[in-house]
């Protein structure tokens, strides 16, 4: 099952700054060989199921590793049966609508 | 690893009522064992990490084989080793500050 | 416009602990005379759109107030112009399919 | 208060493909005057906190018009005290860390 993915990940108790934890994460989805595009509020994924959900599932295990004693995290997902669509194509299709 | 989630599936393509969909994903994770707790805009699911994920996949295959071709879903969901925590302490911590 | 809502805040920078910030937003919906109900991974909320967003909007200024420099917060929100329905409706009529 | 944003909204009861419903919402936040950039999973949004949520909600309102009954959305939204920071100063201090 093919999905596309928004990542946001969380880590309190550690401060306010929080850049080198996401920056950590943005590698351990790089190392998966996962399709990424991060943006100023999470981080696109596109790739099989488990893949993807394998890699979140490593940057809450590294997030931890690094000090963070709590992880709060929000993600979308989507997946279609009726065709297979990629990140380029959902934004493709929106900016032909724009003209 | 132990997680505490929040789930909400959006079945697309099959009209507004979604209701026949959610309640096929609340009996996928009853089967599963979780421990969860539907609420008006998601459900509460408490368990190992890998045993909600599956269920959470589940539900995307099982909601797919009912007939809708797309799904959209959020999840929040979080981690902590700094202490066990069950969905019940989250909610007795707030209102012990209610008073 | 009638909205159901589901709020969750995350205050940074303050520790681990954040059931104090929860149960201050969770007054200030009160006293914004909203229906609410508090979950394990957030909280419905139920009103009219500028009721329920400007509430939000308080809840961030009494986090900040409180001393947290910096606050992520996530929402789901729906709205629907074919019926009136309400948290309870949603629940129930997804209840009544697990019969 | 300064509020950056990502915002998602999806309509229901309208068939699988919703981008003429995303164009119209890009139309509206571009209107509005408001800083955005779209990704494959929302937009990321820049601006006063009151701008913005008023444009959240005029897409609310433009895509109901367009002939969706039902709108679910998810918004995840940020505000800070300790310092101004804008969308492009939360992918750089990023990068920066992964060199």
């Amino acid at each position: 099952m093919h999905v596309i993915a928004d990542f946001c990940l969380i880590p309190l108790g550690i401060g306010v700054s929080v850049s080198k934890e996401i920056a950590a994460c943005e590698r351990v989805l790089a190392e998966a060989g996962l399709k990424t595009r991060l943006h100023a509020y999470g981080t696109n994924i596109e790739g099989e199921w488990d893949d993807v959900f394998a890699a979140i599932k490593r940057c809450h295990a590294v997030v931890h590793s690094m000090g963070a004693p709590r992880i709060s995290s929000t993600l979308r997902f989507g997946t279609r049966t009726d065709r297979l669509q990629t990140m380029e194509d959902k934004i493709r299709s929106v900016e032909q609508k724009l003209g």
